[in-house]
């Protein structure tokens, strides 16, 4: 039965009256940060005094008397850190993993969009997704998948219209509409998108963008529709015209997109405030050797940007964007997650607190329990993989097929022709996409040149956005061998040479993540990055992030789906 | 019944659709200002461009064709101006009269706080309110009266309990509690006062302070409470204290209390974007003649502030803050409420737009149906005198009287012992209030000083917080004969002598507004005031408004209440 006011004022009340309490000091704090210099981001200078903690939250700043004290003296006290979108799948780990692995960084909110396990297992993905980070020791926000599946060529396991988002934009962890990538279909008008952003809309939340150097009248019909956000400038010209037209620029430092350098001039005292940070995809060694936004705050410092600036863009703003109202400031009424630095320089982070609670500290994360997940989802997502065995034969082809030439240091592809057989001498390897979500029984084949492989296969059920399973190979042997490896583990990654494993990072949880830790998941990524090499994989080439991205039919020119070779400019199959 | 999403979503859809075809260049806008030159809020700065509205959208900023098209080259397109607090009461005119006085000004959006109506009618007044300000062409926000009564001495018409006001947060209209004055109830953890922050909390909306001078660990108490703004800043010292906290700053340049230039300095690029403005209270003449918020802007600017700060103060922070999305900006996807400004020296208003409606153009406000409010509640508002006829008996009294000695220009007043009869000689006159609510019959008596009427009684029912009748007067006839013309008048303004009414001014709302225009309302008032002057009243005295502060139990010395003369530091009655 829902609680009626009264209830909820009873309910309130003895926790409401002990913060005042506390900040009156009329009792002694929770806990007392002492001493402490602490980023102001209201009149964008460094303060000073005890920070005073109870329930929770921060409740007065001054002189304070607390049951526990820590002395800060020396160090820089910042709200935590927030990442403003993020596919967590990225990370290959579970989002317990994932908030072991950013706590260090200061992180202590991100707002996920969960858009690679839905299009794999559509709202149950969004179940398991907001399952799986309940009462994490970081806040995770959702902003709902918008393009499920992202294109008509997908296959993907799951189809989501606007009313099968809708119930979920109840949820308090459910923000709004993540990035609105068929920013074509909305500035057509194309009724099923706009649908989506009317739905986001009528739950008054946000709806983001994603609309590489969309421009002009395109660009205002983006807007106009109610689109506010774009993460995809990766110049400084389109992000000002974004900027002009108000969007929130949300500056992208991640793994395969980084767009920090070129954005630089809009952390100034005239843009800043519209500007957020986000990571969008941040693999495993990125986050244990570059860190989190923790890692963007620093480099933006190092290249000039006043540190206040960059400090109120990793924190205060994603709040204020995301109407995260007790979020983003150290301040009365706040809630108390708090980064604590070294100085303003290193930003290394010593201290990191949670609700008022100590959650890393020494360079330990406090232990905490991981949510369970039990039944149907956990089953559902462990067991994704619904396909047959597969033999040689099912990768020969006797017609001339389109070849998919790399360009090395991009994720876009030429368009070199047709071929009929392998040839390693002249580096044409075979590439497929095998259907794993509905037994189609589809597996599109074609070539790929640049790759490098000279022996074996590699296979993974990483590749964007349907995660079908890419296989490439020298033999066909050995990418039947691979993806039924890929199948047997329940997804992930296999680097195969004539029937042997050489390497694998199995990756359970709907073939995309996984529950090891970070370090572990790191470290059987790099071995099998080893492996691919010692295979021949080129330089330059990640082996499976490159192939990844082989099966998005919306970057030119040539790629490979379930149904063979597309060439995205004409909208049409090769072969 | 509640419509379903998707119902909303066939509903919304063409609407939507004909904006993103018109952002898109599809089809003519229905409007387009021509060789705008506008405040840009995003990237402060002024920027160039058609700006093409649709739907009362704005849609896009660019080259654009409409089927109506006003040229507005050479002048300055801004958002329209957003008051962020308003006693509407305070004008003495009913909203819609309200209305077509500030529209002149640019004001489209005002948020007001309807504590004078609440304190005669309850409910009743705020759903007055509500009613009287639907479909006018400014918007009138809501936020809900949080001390009804003011204090535990004012006999006001109606108690509103936490229970009283929830209903009304479900409201869209209603963005929160208004200024919580009981800032002791709130740092003590008072559980009625507590109780209605923690029910607007529950609504996720928001809180407005009163807090004068508040500072050190009882502001940090006030604050983590969950009040998160403050209006009542009259030094820098207070206000940066306040803001370095996280309060909002909203500066107020009103009738009786005037803070630009004491908080100018806030108005920089480190203080600015916290601020907003509001009028608190503004009297008939003020905005006849200094206009509204354009006049604070105008003010500002001169002081040296950079016009684009005063100008997003003046509306894209106020809707920022109220979290009005759609406000405050000129960008597609933003209401068209816009002022048309001549420069940025004159701020001269010279078109206004609502909702992409030309509402002022050319001198003349565009024609508009005020909301008709029939059966109970207006017959309720006209008739909100509850009291007997009164004699001159009923305002005499044979032992010592407080009396209250008012201060020059100041709304204080002293303590000056006692008296037992009027002494014009000596400027003693006689003051009472007059329970005018429930019948009671209480009327309290004492002596005032200061005041400098020679002959006759003055009379009005406007009185703070309760709204009884608070007279003065050199006999008691004419104290009983101004009273009742009062009541026979259903409220407003009497001056009186010898039996005669030299001037009057019906407020027939509940005592405290009219429905005739702004300009006619003044020309009472200000006969009014020069009857009264003729009587006497001292020069540098505001006749009626120092008078309706005298039973503000809140304002040291003293005070005269239905119960008689107050001391508010003892908090005890004097007789």
């Amino acid at each position: 039965m829902k609680e009626s006011m009264s209830q909820r004022v009873e309910r309130k009340y003895p926790g409401k009256k002990r913060v005042i309490d506390a900040a009156a000091g009329r009792r002694d704090a929770d806990l007392v940060l002492k001493n402490a210099s602490f980023i102001n981001v209201f009149s964008n200078e460094i303060c000073e005094g005890d920070i005073a903690i109870s329930e929770g939250l921060i409740v007065g700043i001054g002189s304070y008397k607390g049951e526990r004290e820590i002395d800060v003296s020396g160090k820089i006290v910042s709200p935590g850190f927030i990442d403003a979108h993020i596919h967590l799948e990225s990370s290959l780990v579970s989002p317990s993993e994932f908030a072991k692995a950013v706590l260090p960084h200061g992180t202590t909110t991100v707002v996920c969009d969960p858009h690679e396990i839905a299009n794999v297992m559509g709202t149950d993905g969004i179940d398991y997704m907001i399952k799986a980070t309940e009462n994490l020791p970081i806040d995770v926000h959702f902003m709902l998948p918008s393009c499920v599946p992202s294109t008509p060529e997908d296959e993907s396991g799951a189809k989501l219209s606007f009313e099968d988002l809708d119930p979920y934009f109840e949820n308090g962890r459910v923000l709004g509409l993540a990035e609105m990538m068929n920013y074509e279909g909305v500035c057509d008008g194309d009724k099923d998108t706009v649908s989506k952003i009317l739905t986001s809309q009528g739950h008054h939340k946000k709806i983001d963008g994603h609309a590489p150097g969309l421009s002009g009248k395109r660009l205002n019909a983006y807007i106009a529709a109610g689109v506010y956000s774009d993460h995809e400038c990766s110049d400084f010209e389109n992000a000002i015209e974004k900027l002009r037209l108000g969007q929130f620029i949300m500056i992208r430092e991640g793994t395969a997109a980084k767009n920090l350098s070129a954005l630089i001039s809009l952390l100034s005292p005239e843009y800043s405030s519209r500007c957020m940070f986000c990571t969008d995809d941040k693999h495993p060694s990125d986050i244990l050797f570059e860190g989190h936004i923790d890692g963007i705050v620093k480099k933006a410092v190092s290249a000039g940007v006043d540190p206040i600036v960059a400090m109120k863009v990793a924190t205060h703003n994603a709040a204020r964007y995301f109407l995260l109202n007790n979020k983003g400031a150290v301040a009365p009424g706040y809630l108390a997650d708090i980064a604590v630095l070294d100085n303003l320089e290193n930003f290394e982070v010593k201290t990191v607190l949670k609700r008022g609670k100590v959650v890393f500290d020494n360079g330990r994360v406090t232990e905490f329990s991981s949510p369970i997940i039990d039944g149907r989802l956990r089953e559902k997502a462990e067991n994704s993989f619904c396909m047959r065995a597969l033999f040689a034969d099912d990768f020969k082809n006797n017609s001339p097929l389109g070849i998919i030439g790399l360009v090395k240091g991009e994720i876009i592809s030429e368009n070199l022709g047709k071929a009929e057989n392998i040839d390693v001498s002249e580096d044409i390897l075979k590439v497929a996409v095998v259907e794993r979500h509905k037994n189609t029984g589809h597996i599109g084949v074609g070539f790929i040149k640049g790759y490098g492989l000279k022996r074996g296969s590699v296979a993974t059920s990483i590749s964007h956005d349907s995660h079908n399973i890419i296989v490439v190979g020298e033999n066909e042997e050995d990418m039947a061998f691979a993806v039924n490896k890929v199948k047997e583990q329940r997804g992930g990654i296999a680097v195969v040479d004539n029937g042997r494993v050489l390497a694998s990072l199995p990756l359970e949880i709907a073939g995309l993540m996984t529950n090891k830790p970070l370090l572990e998941t790191n470290s059987l990524l790099e071995n099998a990055k080893t492996a691919a090499e010692k295979l021949g994989v080129s330089k330059g080439v990640d082996p499976f992030m490159t192939l990844s991205f082989m099966s998005l039919t919306v970057i030119p020119e040539y790629r490979i789906t379930t149904k063979g070779v597309f060439d995205v400019s004409s909208r049409k199959y090769v072969n």
